[in-house]
């Protein structure tokens, strides 16, 4: 099943996929329909009109997840690829609910950076794993190699496309192997298979809960692949007008178009 | 003025401190207070006994903040102590909301780690800056320390002190020159003044404010001065049975009791 948080008239749904309609259920979110405890599609929510998928106004997936988890460094290849030894334990780092976006909205390129960057990752839904979607966890480079920390570059508020849809573990087979794939304007920047993940789904769920309890709606970020726009010699960063296509075999795809912040 | 939020028989509640009582007030948390848009002490709430500050169950003085955004390497003397150049810009990392505890909970220290670690740290509520409070970033340094990205030792449940008060700017000027002192047993391991800070709470507020939105109850803390355990020969850590008192000069003190978590 495919559940997706749409923007209406009424304020955002849950709503699941038939076909090419979205049913809207009696959640404001998929957040709301993860913490109800099911698995189950929801009630249809009264008087709510199907809306069709090419008309649909995607919210992010969750739009207020409790956590935001995100593993770095963790395709086997990029990382031999870079002369770096395997790591023993995963890379966690954070973000905040704030950033998530959807995943048609245009992306909205801050003017205190100069150097945004992709990074396509596939995620998951805590707890257990109630499905998988497709993230970019879109970077300010600049920010982020100002100090040893990551978060600056990665806490710009609305910069993280996350939908459109949670997919159940079922539908894609635990997410095992899965095609990961990046486009700028249509032409392929990275492009990996998740079955290359040094630290899987189930690990990094089991390794993180040693110190945190994942809750309904907790979204995972399970890491990126190799070729993002700063490894490039010379750089690419993204600029305004770029549209940035993140694609995972069997999730779908996040569409975003980079427009210039407003200034002044 | 001075606010917290105390544990009752009916749920939590935000409390305004009269001399040495709590009165209850009528809203669920300091968090929902600052939100509802009181600088303002909020109404009392119907029916509802003050407590003695003796008898009070403080929970985390915002409970559930949306950000609880750090800084880390901000104390002048202790950065030119260990031979590092004054950073441009702050060091961000960011805590999960789970982290916070009561100002007298005990502190349970994790099986999983042994070294955990204390970090005492004047905090200010945003927006802008509502007031300020005690946080010790308790840090579990074995998992700190396995990667790059300090997350994973800072992220561990109900580990991290906050409170008791919110303490209004007026009171103590701005926080500008507070001592800031951790006890460890009554043996006093950290004591500076926030006129050492190199980043102020205006300066991350403003720096903070070019990427994210501060919402009315989002946590900074805003840096540990030299003194932490990781750090001295040898080093020490926090053990079972050990008092941890995290004091700051007008916002009064969190004491936390170290006990071993319970397995199996």
């Amino acid at each position: 099943m495919r559940f997706a948080t749409i923007r209406t008239e009424y304020g955002t749904t849950a709503a699941r996929l038939d076909g090419e309609v979205l049913v809207p259920l009696d959640a404001a979110d998929v957040g709301e329909l993860l913490a109800a405890g099911g698995e189950g599609p929801g009630r249809p929510r009264d008087g709510a009109e199907p809306v069709p998928v090419a008309q649909a106004d995607f919210a992010p997936v969750v739009p207020r997840p409790g956590k935001v988890l995100c593993v770095g460094l963790n395709y086997r290849a990029h990382i031999l690829e870079t002369g770096r030894e395997l790591p023993e334990y995963p890379t966690l780092f954070a973000k905040f609910a704030d950033t998530l976006m959807g995943a048609r909205d245009d992306l909205v390129l801050p003017s205190v950076s100069e150097r945004v960057d992709w990074e396509a990752t596939p995620a998951e839904a805590a707890a257990a794993i109630a499905g998988y979607t497709v993230v970019n966890d879109v970077s300010m480079r600049d920010w982020q190699r100002r100090t040893l920390q990551w978060l600056q570059g990665k806490m710009f508020e609305h910069s993280t496309p996350a939908g459109p849809y949670l997919v159940t573990a079922g539908e894609v087979e635990g997410a095992a192997d899965l095609e990961v794939r990046c486009e700028v304007d249509g032409v392929v920047m990275q492009q990996s298979r998740t079955s290359d993940l040094l630290f899987g789904p189930a690990v990094i769920v089991s390794y993180a809960s040693q110190a945190i309890t994942l809750q309904p709606g907790d979204l995972i970020a399970t890491g990126t692949p190799g070729g993002v726009g700063d490894a490039r010699k010379p750089p690419v960063y993204l600029q305004p007008g770029n549209v940035l296509r993140t694609w995972i075999e069997g999730l779908g795809e996040c569409v975003n178009r980079c427009v210039a912040e407003k200034t002044g």
